[in-house]
């Protein structure tokens, strides 16, 4: 409740067709608290991609200098590339009581899991494999090719949102906005982000 | 979401005068799918008092019965008298989707944790033992003793509150009332309660 308190991290994940796009950018408009992590990556820029808003772009030398100054919450190697995410602006968020956003594959959740505790996981599904299909196809820019193999992709994701702490829904846009922020007001009442609160009164209560 | 889904067993606890009986009502009175857990004593009715409503009132003999039968999620004697929360209606409420609501002292809430892994702990605080004392004393009907007492517990039951998941300020009901219900429908998107949505839209990818 106080703005002083430490921010949270997010990590959201669905299968391609879940939506979660939409969603992050909704919740980024809703909310002026909420900032979305910029990948780090080798590879290079597709046409209509800016720096630092999809990716950040930067060479071998420097992603492989920051792996060796542990400067990264995860990072793979995909077809001959190098995709991480860093952790400096996560723990400047972080510490200015920001929440900071993940949108990352189920691979890279599950690293991050094991490695922060204070992680707050969220698997984003659409209501139904049809739903999901509809979603893929409605972008109507992929062959029939890449939307089995963007199946196979999303049957793989859900047999591992059991790793995620919450599912949500989506059946409409707004309705999933308002879960994760029901989620993360939840999640503010930890007990461990409470603690101060039932400090100051348990100090009272011992000076009187 | 659905309707078919089981409910859940929360733990209100927090000490006198922090508001948790008026906070129970504005829930009950609000929500009809929740359900309040009314204990079991041997202790005589006072004047008021309705069976059934404030306490079971039983003899020792049922209540030792009950005991035998393993019939209580947690029990205790006090003063000679016994008090316990008799599982089989809980059990049945939750079956049926209810959210049953336990109004706890800390003692008993630890019991339960112990026990129920699917347990929601809430501790309820109200926001400076300033208004903890102004409402013990609010009520008009308590000597200086027995004021003075209930802040001992009142500390002592603030010095619990690590045991709990989730913190609740009680600064006004109202927004205390909804603080709860944001915690009810965060828990409701856990994994395990959403598994079968991820299982059903799996069970169809796999199929196609």
């Amino acid at each position: 409740m106080s703005k002083s308190k430490r921010g949270f991290l997010i990590a959201l994940s669905g299968p391609s067709g879940s939506g979660k796009g939409t969603i992050v950018k909704s919740l980024l408009s809703q909310r002026d608290d909420m900032v979305l992590s910029v990948s780090m990556t080798t590879r290079a820029p597709r046409p209509g991609e800016v720096d630092g808003v999809h990716y950040h772009f930067v060479t071998r030398e420097l992603f492989e200098e920051t792996i060796r100054q542990d400067g990264f919450l995860e990072y793979a190697e995909y077809n001959g590339n190098y995709y991480g995410t860093p952790s400096a602006p996560i723990n400047q968020w972080l510490a200015e009581g920001k929440t900071v956003i993940l949108e990352i594959e189920v691979q890279g959740a599950e690293k991050v899991m094991d490695h922060r505790s204070d992680l707050v996981s969220i698997f984003i599904t659409s209501p139904s494999v049809e739903e999901l299909e509809r979603r893929l196809r409605g972008r109507g820019t992929e062959t029939e090719e890449v939307i089995r193999k963007r199946m196979k992709t999303a049957q793989y994701e859900l047999s591992r949102a059991f790793r995620y702490q919450y599912v949500v829904l989506n059946d409409e846009v707004e309705l999933a906005t308002a879960r994760i922020n029901t989620i993360v007001d939840a999640e503010s009442m930890r007990y461990s982000r409470m603690e101060n609160t039932i400090l100051e009164v348990l100090k009272d209560v011992s000076t009187q």
